[in-house]
């Protein structure tokens, strides 16, 4: 047995059973180790963003570490990106990057990097295996690294031969640790703080927002009255009909300063203090009144859930009925196409069980309040800023998420950095239906551009924030990697599309001129 | 003025007149800065990759850095792979990386990340600017630093505060200092290992293997006996008729190693000693034989052109004739679509003073010798083995070299990373012709999993090698992308597709069934 083999196989004791992939030479031996092991299932990125992107969707779902398949530091920088966000967004994931044979390192052939380097700054975990003989030891720690807490980035570095010489055979991965709650003082004390009402905020995240995290933090804030409150960009949010509403931080920070503007407590719960995206000449960075006093009660190594249940006890809200949606989908909106209306018709067409993965950005801002009375749904966001995470996220959402339909709202923009992903979703024959808002711009940048006194851009600026010379066909592109696609110009021809989208296997996508 | 001003007319006075950019949000005083000044040309690219390697492309063909403008870390993660390239080439650039504002760090905002460290691997030159009072000061140093030797990567970190504060004005550019050669004694010492015969190989890279340098190294091994060669990948070569030939170090291995068996002496100018591009566990990485002595005599600080003419006059061979193509283009072959018949077609077709970008990897390994005879041409080659250059490499070259047809001879697993290049060409109008090598496999893989004992690989090695389930429809990703395409399935066909691409203004793409 060689070190790639070992590795394989301890990969699939650990329950890391899915590899996204995008291999090169010096991953030849590991390749051939995935190919001994059926059971493993092997799935081809186009770009390594794909690769990144789809894992952090398959984790995001499935609640366990997939591994990616990475290229020597170019197909780490590649993925990077999408890594970044997975991290963000604390899902765990197992990168197994080649590189060159440990004796090959000294003479700088061509894609020699310094891995490390490009690797620490969105992992959590990196290590360079030492060796074929210890390497199963190695990712037996890097898959205990990424289930550790909420999840984390393990990097695995590979040099080529220690995946090619000889191993004693796989390593057992220790069952990550119970994540730990807050003391009974530490409860009390955040209890005594809720008490004082709308005053007071209970900012959760991660895991809290599950439908039992959600519905105890309902039940926390229709006790004492203190409102309960999300961050603007969540791994995974339960929503629809039986679930308890939540409120995200507004994007915009004069709206998010309003939002804001009377808290005197925060307590957060698997959340960090809500900031500015960005930093902008006259305004703060902090979203909180200077006078507001935070109290970190449970950070990501904590179990938000357990958390929120000792919180309800110690509030003595056990019991209470928390806010709930009921299913109440609007009619089916008719005529020329707005966001309002889309909204309305998302909240009508979402089908049980549906994953929502939300790269809609300007367009969609109010999709998400206008969907909570649509049927039962899981909403996967952006949570690193870096776009292009839509497509692949969808399409590891619905490997991890196997008989569900994925709705990949998608801004056209972002879409355009990770088109790749679609060719993965025809291949594994996966039930995503993209929805591309087709505004033709970089509609966010130029709100901002006006923001910093530009108000007559010029060819320049023109040509850095727009999107329409030419327009890119959307349709050809799908058609292009193997989806079949429509482009609609009112909402019948929306309903329409997605009614057929919903009502076949396979992906599909459907262009809508904004 | 701002900083912003400042940096964008401090490029301008220092000979950087392009600026190919993915901007973001705390790029925006950046971007308006840009547009008040029209003579800077901004080109968007719709991923971050075809923002850096049409940077490469075009500081190849015009001789001199362009700017990148990347939001972040993660843009700069997107754009990694091709800046390695580029630096691989020792192409100048000058990347300007968005950060956010310095007061916004450590509030630890979703986009953070540690620049530095994603730039350090893939940089020869990298600085935070400490503000806006300085920041036209840093912008020089940068341009300096990327037009330094043969050229080098710089890296400059652009906190928005830095962009959107006061600054006394633009910085001066001092013009890089002349590049020396080597000691008289060197050079004598290099020339009695020369006339030692073709036991001693002379083996040159970046501008030698421009006309004159390749003129001049013809005389030394017309003279000495002496073999000339270069390796495996190369910035810039000038081919065709009244070029001196040079002959490219084999990729494989055994190959390599058969050519270089009689080597017992290499003289170094503008390159560096040839190893093989990965490890493998039976051979070497050296491609040299043991005994061979190599002699470093002009590394990339060095002017490798003057050099070889000192080089020339130390062994006599001034006045000497060198090994000159001449035109003779073969016949247009018909039938059967084979490499040998496409290396033979290019032969006939390429157009005078064409640039061809050859990221054409198996497909191609017939076309570089066959074209020897054809008309005068540059070939620019993938450099650091990251795959993804080449639509984004030609974008840059067309507008590095105008009034030139671009000929992109593109395999299509590596064009499938940076396809979005298409619409980059399609909205300024770049008369690039796309020949994509539809062969619907990652083929060099193929190989390379025979190599380490996979003889009959199952699903997940096939999955992993192959790109035909589904295929990739190019012409419509091309139409998706605004670039008219086609299909062929024969030699005539194919011939007259190029055809109609040379005698057309813009882009165009053909998907060449293998």
């Amino acid at each position: 047995m060689n070190g790639a083999q070992a590795l394989v196989d301890t990969f699939l004791a650990g329950g890391v059973e899915v590899c996204f992939a995008n291999p090169g030479t010096s991953e030849m031996h590991f390749v051939a180790a995935l190919d001994q092991r059926p059971d493993m299932r092997c799935v081809l990125g186009l770009h390594e963003t794909v690769v990144t992107g789809a894992a952090d969707g398959y984790a995001r779902m499935a609640d366990k570490p997939a591994a990616t398949l990475l290229h020597l530091g170019p197909g780490l920088g590649n993925g990077l990106a999408n890594i970044h966000n997975a991290r963000r967004a604390r899902s765990p994931m197992v990168n197994v990057v080649g590189e060159h044979a440990s004796a090959h390192l000294a003479h700088n052939a061509p894609l020699t990097t310094d891995i490390e380097s490009i690797a620490r700054p969105v992992s959590d975990w990196v290590r360079r295996a030492a060796g074929s003989e210890a390497l199963a030891r190695d990712g037996a720690a890097a898959v205990q690294a990424a289930r550790s807490g909420a999840g984390a980035i393990a990097t695995l570095i590979l040099p080529a031969d220690a995946a090619w010489g000889p191993s004693p055979g796989p390593a057992p991965v220790p069952e990550p640790p119970a994540r730990p709650v807050p003391s009974m003082a530490a409860i009390e004390a955040a209890a005594r703080l809720l008490a004082e009402g709308a005053s007071t905020i209970l900012f959760i995240g991660d895991a809290a927002l599950r439908e039992e995290g959600l519905r105890l933090a309902g039940q926390i804030g229709a006790k004492t009255g203190a409102r309960v409150m999300a961050p603007l960009s969540n791994k995974r949010i339960a929503r629809g009909a039986g679930r308890t509403p939540i409120t995200r931080t507004p994007y915009v920070v004069d709206i998010a300063l309003a939002h804001f503007a009377d808290a005197r407590r925060m307590v957060l719960v698997g959340a960090r203090e809500p900031v500015a995206f960005f930093g902008y000449p006259d305004k703060p960075s902090r979203l909180l009144p200077p006078d507001c006093a935070v109290t970190p009660l449970a950070d990501a190594s904590f179990d938000p859930v357990e958390t929120l249940r000792l919180l309800a006890e110690a509030t003595d809200a056990t019991g209470v009925q928390p806010p709930t949606n009921r299913y109440d989908p609007p009619a089916r909106p008719v005529g020329a196409i707005d966001q309002d209306k889309i909204a309305a018709l998302l909240a009508a067409m979402i089908p049980d069980q549906a994953v929502i993965v939300d790269e809609s950005i300007t367009t969609g801002r109010l999709f998400f309040p206008a969907t909570d009375k649509a049927a039962p749904h899981d909403w996967l966001q952006i949570t690193g800023g870096a776009i292009g995470i839509g497509p692949p996220l969808a399409t590891g959402a619905a490997i991890g998420a196997p008989g569900r339909k994925v709705l990949n709202l998608q801004a056209d923009g972002s879409g355009l950095y990770s088109a790749q992903a679609l060719w993965t979703q025809a291949r594994e024959g996966l039930d995503v239906i993209t929805l591309v808002f087709a505004n033709h711009s970089y509609a966010i940048l130029q709100g901002e551009m006006s923001q910093v006194g530009v108000r007559n851009p010029g060819r320049n600026a023109l040509d850095m924030l727009s999107l329409d010379r030419p327009r890119v066909d959307w349709v050809s592109l799908a058609k292009g990697f193997g989806v079949p696609g429509e482009r609609v110009g009112d909402m019948e021809a929306l309903a329409a599309a997605i009614g057929r989208g919903l009502a076949k296997d396979g992906p599909h996508l459907i262009e809508i001129e904004m």
